[in-house]
């Protein structure tokens, strides 16, 4: 397949948002235009982003809800359950380990890791807390999908190098910092201050 | 100011951060292709994305990393202090109280508020924890320039809707859910169930 940009997959994962809202309120069609204006983008863009993965809707007819949200959803892999691991118990970790969102979606959190013993054996949200020591050994016997990353930046290439080594093929970090990986593993980066900027840059350039 | 693309912001954000990796490694002059493949992307993508912002960098010498990177700060509006207020003090509020990429970036954290009488007066990570009923007061009298919405979904719109009353022109969403704003309110939502379905669909779609 053509290599997609993550701009592209976070707008699909944005459309797949707005559809699943229209099929609560039982819409049943939407034109690219709706989809466009939810996802403040236009609706060349919209039809762009979908004609990568083969034809979808009817001229004047717009796009069925239920069908598009149903191929989106496999477009993106949420067809099954991926077994994800949180390295790092700490306030990020605790945060990820309670969000209800991720559930939903079929990421399953088996387990999280930390160096801490004041932390290791007190379950975070019913997750277990293990001892970071036995990480290498847990990785080959429960095989996790993801990984995610939430330790410092000055230990966060040591633990994803030591997960890659453990077979691991995607890995999310918290830590603000650049990692290097393998051409095969996905390293996605999630920067709050990026957030941040996101929004200084909207209130330094308004009209 | 033509309107520019949420992405467009990202990948500025982006740049500027290897921009300052290069910096920090005594790097004077950078090419568009080698900013390109650090952050995964075209050099023509990288010219466009800078062109919007006027005439950077010489043919054939590449960009000035220090003069990118100061003109990327500008951009961004980084040259400043921003005043930031978080709503909701629980684990999510906690984990961006005790972030240390903020600071740096020039948000400094003012307060946080939440409505449960055990949180109230306990100070997170050195940010004050004040009681919710007189959030509306403290937004007129302190005047944040961006408010962090970590509360529950079902009571994310309801707080929106009382920080807009009060004047706030910028929002960092972390509730899973699509917030109605007025127009000249600018509202990012945070989906961390988005940034793992990246994952999801990298492991999906490979080759």
């Amino acid at each position: 397949m053509k290599r997609i940009a993550d701009s592209t997959v976070r707008r699909l994962s944005a459309y797949l948002r707005f559809l699943e809202d229209f099929e609560t309120r039982g819409l049943s069609t939407i034109s690219s235009e709706e989809l466009a204006k939810r996802g403040g983008t236009t609706s060349a863009q919209v039809r762009k982003d979908l004609s990568f993965f083969g034809s979808f809707g009817k001229r004047g007819l717009g796009y069925s809800v239920p069908e598009l949200a149903g191929r989106l959803r496999e477009i993106l892999g949420l067809g099954r359950e991926w077994r994800v691991v949180i390295v790092g118990a700490g306030k990020i970790g605790a945060a990820l380990a309670q969000y209800r969102g991720f559930r939903q979606r079929g990421f399953n959190i088996l387990a999280a890791y930390d160096n801490n013993p004041d932390k290791i054996g007190k379950p975070l949200e019913g997750i277990p807390v293990r001892d970071i020591a036995q990480l290498e050994r847990d990785l080959v016997r429960d095989a996790p999908d993801i990984v995610v990353l939430t330790v410092p930046s000055d230990q966060a290439q040591l633990l994803l190098d030591r997960v890659v080594k453990s077979g691991i093929k995607a890995v999310l970090n918290f830590a603000p910092t650049q990692l290097q990986s393998p051409a095969d593993v996905t390293v996605k980066t999630v920067n709050m201050a990026m957030e941040l900027e996101g929004l200084s840059f909207a209130l330094t350039n308004r009209d």
